[in-house]
C-alpha cells in the first residue's frame, strides 16, 4: 500500500433517478439537471473533490448518452475527469467500480460517490473521509454511514460492530430496508447509519474481494477492460465482455460478505434527494415555508415545493403539495405521497396503450 | 316591420376572456379555443343558428387578429359568415352592435349572441327566441333573462316590471353586481333575472334608440361603415371614425334608457364560463368529481378540474382544486379562489418588471 497517493475519486453517474417524475422526461437523468442549488448534483459532487492536495482527478463512470453533458458540465466548474468510462449498459454499482479500478493505479485508495446525492456540510464530508483514509489504507472496504434522524423507511442499514477507533467501527452486518416498527427501533436503540453508497476503499482490495466473492463481475469487468477503446479522456469498454457482468450492486456482491468491512458514521446534510419531500426539507424556505424554483409564484401557499423548468407556475392557496413542471408534464400531488407518483404514471402509460 | 324575413344572428367575438388565465395564454380569445366539449364556443354559438328556416347566415364581429381563425372554425362547423366585421379596436358592444345593424337589412330582426357563453339546452333558447320574436317584431328591445340558481354576485340583474304575455315582461330595471345580501334577497324576492348579453331587436328599432340616447356612438358606426373596405366577406370599418365611438356596452348606452324593453325569462344550462369553477360546474365529471380535460390522470383525486393543453398532468390526491396546464403557463388554485388568480399574474408581472 501507498500512503502517499492521493485519493482517486470515483463517481458514479449511471443512474436515471426515474422517482423525480416528470423531471425525468427531460432526458437527462437526475445528477445532470440543476434540481437543488444553481449547481447540477454532478457538478457538487465533483467540487467536493476538487482539492488537489487531497484528491486526484476523479474517475467518471457514466453511460454513453451522457458523456457531452458531463464533460460539459466537469468543464464549467473547471475540471476534467481522468478517465470518463462510458458503460455499454448499465450493470449495477458493483462491476462498474471495478471497471474503475482497473482504470487506476492498484494502490489507488478510490472515494467512490454516487453523483446524484447533496452534501449539504462538505466540510464534515472531508473529515470524514480523512478519519477513513488510514484504515482504507490498510485494505478495510470503508462505508460511511449516514447518523439517521428519521424512522426511514427506504434505505439499509448497517449495525455497527467493534469500534475500531479514529471514528470508525466494524461493520456487524448490513441490514434490508425494515418497515417501519423496525427503523422505529433502530433509531432508539442507536448503533445503527443508513447506507448511503459511500465508500473508500483500495482498488486492490476491491479487486480482491471481487474476485473472491463475485469472480463473474471480475472477469466480465477484466474482460471489458482488455478490449477497450480509449477516445481522448473517453473509454470505452468492450461491449460483449461487459455485458456478461452479473447485474449487481457493490453492497450485495462484496460489502455484505467480506472481512475487513468498516463504517464511518458522518452528519454533513445528507440527502439523495429520492423524493420531492427530499428536495423540499433541502430548503432554502421562505416565510411560509414553500421553497420555490424557476418562474413561480405561489401567494397565499404554505409548505409547498413548487419548481418549474419551463412554464410559468402560479400556485395560489395551496397547503404542503408538491408542484413540478416541464413544458411536457406536469405533477401535483400532497407533500408525503409523491412516492407514490409512480401508480399514476403506470395509469397513464396504460391508458396510452389502451389509446 | 316585415315579419317575414328570417332572424339575423350578429355573434359578438371581441372578448379577451382574461378571466381564464392561463388559456389566455395560448394568443386567442376564449371563445376560439375548445373550453367546453369539443367545439370551441364560437362554434357551438354559430351552430346554435344554424337552421335556416329561422336563422339568416350570422353575422360577426370581432378582432382582426381573429379573423383567419373565425372563418377556418365556421367552415369546420360548415358554416360561413354573412359578414365578418373587423372592429379596428375594441369599444365595447353598442359601437359593435352598431356595425351590425347598419350591415343589414333594417327591418332585420338581429339576435345578439356573446361568442363565449356555454347554453347547455339549445332547443329552450330556441323556444325563448321564437318566444321573443313578436315582441322584437313590434320594436320592442328584447332582453333574455338567465333564472337565477344561486345568489351571484358577479352579474347585473333585470327587474322585472309588468307581464307582456307569452312569457315576456317589461324590464322594471337594469340594477347593478349586487353584493351578497341583496343577490341573496333577488333570489328570495324572486322577478329577477341574470342579465346575460342576449339581445333580440330589430335593426332600426336599435338605431333609432341609439339616436336618441347614444347619438356618438351611432355617428361613429355611420362614418365608419360609410368609409369602410370590403374583402370578400370581411368588412373592415374606417379606423378613425370608428375611434371616435364612445367605449360603451348596449346595456349603458341603450337598454337601461330605452322605453319598450322587454325581459324573456328562460332555463337553458346557461354559463359565461366566466371562471374555473363555472366550467367544472359544466363538467361532466367522473364518479369522484373530477372534470378532466386532456391528457392528464387524477388518481386518488376529488372534486377537482384538470385540464391540460399541452403538457401531460399528473394531479394525485388532490382535493377541490383546479389545475390547468398549457405548455408555457400552469395555474394550481383550490376551487372558489380562482377569482383571486389576477393578484397572482398582478405578482408574476411586478416580479419581472424587477428582474
Amino acid at each position: 500500500m501507498s500512503g502517499t497517493g492521493r485519493i482517486r475519486p470515483v463517481i458514479l453517474s449511471g443512474g436515471t433517478g426515474t422517482r423525480l417524475w416528470p423531471l425525468s422526461r427531460l432526458g437527462r437523468p437526475k445528477q445532470l439537471i440543476a434540481i437543488a442549488g444553481d449547481e447540477t448534483m454532478l457538478q457538487a459532487t465533483a467540487s467536493r473533490v476538487a482539492d488537489e492536495t487531497l484528491f486526484a482527478p476523479p474517475i467518471v463512470v457514466a453511460g454513453e448518452a451522457d458523456a457531452e453533458a458531463i464533460e460539459a458540465q466537469l468543464a464549467e466548474v473547471g475540471m476534467e475527469a481522468e478517465a470518463l468510462i462510458l458503460e455499454p449498459a448499465g450493470r449495477g454499482t458493483a462491476p462498474a467500480i471495478a471497471l474503475a479500478a482497473l482504470a487506476g493505479g492498484e494502490d489507488e485508495v478510490m472515494l467512490i460517490m454516487p453523483s446524484d446525492h447533496v452534501i449539504a456540510e462538505p466540510a464534515a464530508f472531508r473529515s470524514a473521509v480523512e478519519a477513513a483514509l488510514p484504515r482504507a489504507e490498510e485494505g478495510w472496504l470503508v462505508t460511511f454511514g449516514i447518523s439517521p434522524e428519521r424512522p426511514e423507511t427506504g434505505y439499509g442499514y448497517i449495525r455497527r460492530g467493534p469500534a475500531l477507533g479514529a471514528g470508525a467501527w466494524r461493520v456487524s452486518a448490513f441490514v434490508e430496508k425494515p418497515d417501519a416498527a423496525t427503523a422505529e427501533r433502530y433509531l432508539a436503540e442507536g448503533g445503527y447509519d443508513w447506507n448511503a453508497g459511500l465508500f473508500l476503499l483500495r482498488a486492490d482490495a476491491y479487486l480482491a474481494a471481487l474476485e473472491r466473492y463475485a469472480p463473474a463481475v471480475l472477469a466480465a469487468a477484466q474482460g471489458a477492460a482488455a478490449g477497450q477503446r480509449r477516445e481522448g479522456r473517453r473509454v470505452l469498454p468492450d461491449e460483449a465482455a461487459f455485458a456478461a457482468a452479473p447485474s449487481v450492486s457493490i453492497d450485495v456482491a462484496v460489502m455484505e460478505k467480506a472481512d475487513k468491512v468498516a463504517v464511518v458514521p458522518v452528519e454533513m446534510g445528507w440527502s439523495d434527494v429520492g423524493s420531492w419531500e427530499a428536495l423540499h426539507a433541502l430548503g432554502p424556505a421562505d416565510a411560509d415555508g414553500n421553497v420555490l424554483t424557476g418562474d413561480v409564484v405561489a401567494p397565499g401557499s404554505r409548505g409547498c415545493l413548487v419548481r418549474s423548468d419551463g412554464p410559468v407556475v402560479v400556485a395560489m392557496g395551496c397547503e404542503d403539495m408538491v408542484v413540478v413542471a416541464t413544458e411536457r408534464a406536469v405533477l401535483i400531488v400532497p407533500r408525503g405521497q409523491s412516492q407514490r407518483v409512480k401508480e399514476a404514471i403506470d395509469a397513464l402509460e396504460a391508458r396510452r396503450r389502451k389509446d
